[in-house]
C-alpha cells in the first residue's frame, strides 16, 4: 500500500499558478477575438466621436436662441440649410439661427446644441416655431466625450465581450493581439473502462470523462485534444502522458489519482522530465484525491474518476488554471453566483470544503436552492443540479433557509 | 414628418415569439453538441451502471460480516480472490469471506458491501482485519441506480452542458439531434458610418454596430452574417433586407429604428414578401425606437444606432427570439443575475423599463452596484459595464441601498 496523500486547501492549489507562465500571443481578426483575452493594452488613437455630433433629430443652434420658449411662448428661429450626414457641414449658425440635423449628424460651426424635432413646428421653408428652451450641450456628444484620444482603454489580460470589441472596431482595429488559447490533453484510465462506440460487457463502463472533459475544456477557453483510454498500465500511462505533453500545455488524467494498487497517475507524472509533484491531496469534497504536478512549465492534473468528482475539481481547481495559462488577469476573473435561500438542512464535514450540487427551484415565489440527492459518483445528479454551493472548512453544516451563493454550471 | 410610434411593453414583444416556427434539426457528432439545444427527447436504453460497482478501494464482502467490528474488537475475515476490472467476477463470496476490489470493480455474487482498505489490515496472504462495520449497500452502486432503463432523461429543447454530454456518453450516443442554429443578417445603416478598415472624414464614424451585434449573436447561439453598411435610401435597404431575408432566418438593421426622414426601416420592411410590422416602439429606455416585423416565417428587427441601445434590445428582445427560434424550451432559458445593494439613488421614469448599466464594485466587503455614468449612446460606458439592472415601469427610481439584481453581460 502506498503511502496516503497529505492534503492541502483550495487557495493554496490556486497559488501555484503563479508558477507557470503564460502562453505566448498571436494577432486575430477583429472578428474572431470575442470570447478571447486580449494580450495588448488599447489606447485611442483618436477621439471618439471625431465631431461634436446630435443624438437627435431636429435642429443645430445656439442654446441661447431658445432660452424662455414654452408651449404658450414659442421662440422662433431661422432655418438656414440642412447638415448633410457625413459629411462637415459648410457655413456657420448664429444667432436665431438653425440647421436642419438628423441623429448623428456633425453640429455646424457656432452650434452649441439641438433642438429635438418634436418640440418644433414648421411656420415655413425658412421659419420654426419652438416650444422647449435647451441647455448648452444638450443632444450633443462632444468630440471626444466617448473616447478620448490618449486614453488607455483596455487592458492586457483583459477577456474581449462584444462591448469590447465594439470599442475596438470605433478604434479601427482590424485585428487583435490575444493569447493563444491553451491546449489540454485529455487521458481517461481504467481497467474497466471501454469507449463511447463499445458496449459495455459485465463489468464495463463507458468513457463518460473524456467527452465531459473535452466539453468544460472548451467552456474554460482552452482546446482539448484527447487520447482515449489508458489500461492501469504503468509503462502505458507514462508514454501517452508524454506525447501528450509534447503536443500540449497541460495534461488532464481522470482515474487513477489515489493511492489505491492501480493508482499509476503520479508514478507517470514522477517519470516525465523535470517532473515534480506539486499537490497530492485536497481537502474538498468531492475531489480530495487530485494530484498537481508539473513537467517543466506545463502542468499535469491526476483527477478523480467519478465524473462528479471530475467536475468538480475541473471548475474549482483546473479552470482557474487555464484562465491562467490564457492570460486572463485574475482582476477579470469572476464566478456566477446566485444568491438564493437552502432548501433543507445541510450537515458538512469540517476541515474540507464541500461542494453540494443544487437544482434551483421557485418557491412562494422565492428562489431556493435544493440539494441533489445521490451518490457522488453518479452523473444523473449534475444533470439535474443547476449549480454548486460550498460550505466552507471551517463549517459544520448549513440549516435550511440560510442565504446560499450557486455558482452556476 | 411620419407619425410616432405606439409603445408596447417588454412582455408583449417577447409574446410574439411563439408565432415563429422553430429551425429544423440536424445530427451533430456527440463532441460537437455541448452549447447545442437537443431536438429530441432521449430514455435510457441500459441500466447505469450495469452492475453492482464499488466507489471504493477495498473488500467486497456480506455487511453482516462486519457488523459489531471497531479498531479494539476487530473483526477477521477471509480473502478468497480478486476482482479483476472489467470483468466479470467469477465465483462467489460467502459469509465471512471477501475478495479483494478496487474502485469501480464488479461486486462478485453474494457481496452486497464493500469495506475501505483503510480499515482494514492484512494479517496473512488469506486474512484481514477489520476495524469498522459496514452497512449493505455501502460504497456501492447498485445496478441501475445511476440511471434506470427506461428512465426519460433528457426533454427536446434542453441545452445540452457538458453534464448532458457526459450523459449521453455514458448512454453511447455517437451522434445526437440538434436544433440549427439561426442565421441572423446584419446590416448596420448611415450615411455617416464608414467600415472599421476606413479612416473616419469629418462628420463620420466607424460601424461598431456590426461588429458588436455578430459578438452578441454568436453569444446567443446564433450564426450572424454581416451585410455590411447601407446608405440612407430606400431602394438600397429594401434590397440589401430582401437578400438577407433570403439567407438567413431572421435579420437585423440597426439604425434608422426611429420616426425621422432618414429612417427608412420600417418602409424596407414592408416592401418585403409577406411582410408585417408587429411592433413600433417598445417602453424601454434605452431602446424605444425598435421594430419588430416579420416577412413571412422570418423575424426583422430594426433597432436603433446608438451601440449602447442596440445592445440593451439586442440583449432584452433579440436574444429571447433567438433562444426561441434555436429550440430552446423556455424553462430551460435562464438569465444569471447577481443580487447585491444599489450604490447610489437612481431616478427612473414611470411608464417605461430602464436599463441602467452598472458595475460591480467591492465596498466594505459587500458587491455594490455602481450606475455607469456617461450619456446612452457611448461605448466606453459599456466596456466599463459588468451588467445592467432594470428598473421596472411602475417605480419611480430606485434609492442608495435598494436590493437590485445585476444581469452580467
Amino acid at each position: 500500500m502506498k503511502n496516503f496523500f497529505k492534503v492541502v486547501d483550495i487557495d493554496n492549489v490556486l497559488a501555484r499558478r503563479q508558477s507557470f507562465p503564460v502562453m505566448d500571443t498571436e494577432r486575430l481578426p477583429l472578428d474572431a477575438a470575442t470570447g478571447r483575452i486580449l494580450a495588448e493594452a488599447i489606447s485611442a488613437g483618436l477621439d471618439i466621436p471625431g465631431f461634436a455630433r446630435s443624438t437627435m433629430d431636429g435642429y443645430a443652434l445656439q442654446a441661447a436662441a431658445t432660452f424662455g420658449a414654452t408651449e404658450s411662448n414659442p421662440g422662433y428661429v431661422n432655418v438656414v440649410g440642412s447638415v448633410a450626414m457625413g459629411e462637415q457641414p459648410d457655413g456657420k449658425v448664429g444667432p436665431g439661427e438653425a440647421v436642419r440635423i438628423a441623429t448623428g449628424g456633425m453640429l455646424p460651426s457656432g452650434a452649441d446644441a439641438v433642438m429635438m424635432v418634436e418640440h418644433t413646428e414648421s411656420i415655413d421653408d425658412r421659419t420654426i416655431e419652438i416650444y422647449k428652451s435647451v441647455a448648452p450641450g444638450q443632444h450633443v456628444v462632444a468630440k471626444g466625450e466617448d473616447i478620448a484620444k490618449g486614453d488607455t482603454l483596455l487592458k492586457r489580460g483583459q477577456p474581449i465581450r462584444p462591448q469590447e470589441a465594439g470599442l475596438l472596431a470605433a478604434l479601427g482595429c482590424e485585428t487583435v493581439g490575444v493569447f493563444r488559447k491553451p491546449r489540454v490533453g485529455i487521458v481517461s484510465t481504467g481497467d474497466e473502462v471501454v469507449p463511447v462506440t463499445a458496449v459495455p460487457g459485465p463489468g464495463q463502463i463507458r468513457d463518460v470523462n473524456s467527452t465531459t472533459l473535452a466539453a468544460m475544456t472548451t467552456a474554460a477557453g482552452a482546446r482539448p485534444r484527447l487520447y482515449g483510454i489508458v489500461q492501469d498500465d504503468f509503462g502505458r500511462l507514462k508514454s501517452t502522458c508524454r506525447q501528450a505533453l509534447a503536443e500540449n500545455d497541460m495534461v488532464l488524467i481522470s482515474g487513477g489519482s489515489s493511492v489505491g494498487m492501480r493508482d499509476f497517475t503520479i508514478e507517470a507524472f514522477e517519470a516525465q522530465s523535470a517532473a515534480e509533484i506539486m499537490v497530492h491531496g485536497v481537502s474538498i469534497s468531492p475531489g480530495k484525491p487530485t494530484i498537481l504536478a508539473r513537467s517543466g512549465n506545463k502542468p499535469m492534473w491526476g483527477i478523480p474518476g467519478h465524473v462528479t468528482s471530475a467536475m468538480v475539481v475541473f471548475r474549482v481547481l483546473v479552470a482557474p488554471f487555464i484562465a491562467h495559462l490564457g492570460g486572463l488577469d485574475d482582476r477579470y476573473r469572476r464566478v456566477v453566483a446566485v444568491t438564493c435561500r437552502l432548501g433543507r438542512n445541510l450537515p458538512s464535514a469540517q476541515g474540507r470544503v464541500d461542494f453540494v450540487r443544487v437544482r434551483l427551484a421557485d418557491r412562494d415565489d422565492a428562489l431556493i436552492a435544493e440539494p441533489v440527492l445521490g451518490k457522488s459518483g453518479l452523473i444523473h445528479t449534475m444533470v439535474k443540479a443547476d449549480g454548486l454551493i460550498r460550505i466552507p472548512a471551517d463549517v459544520e453544516g448549513l440549516d435550511k433557509g440560510d442565504p446560499v451563493a450557486v455558482e452556476i454550471m
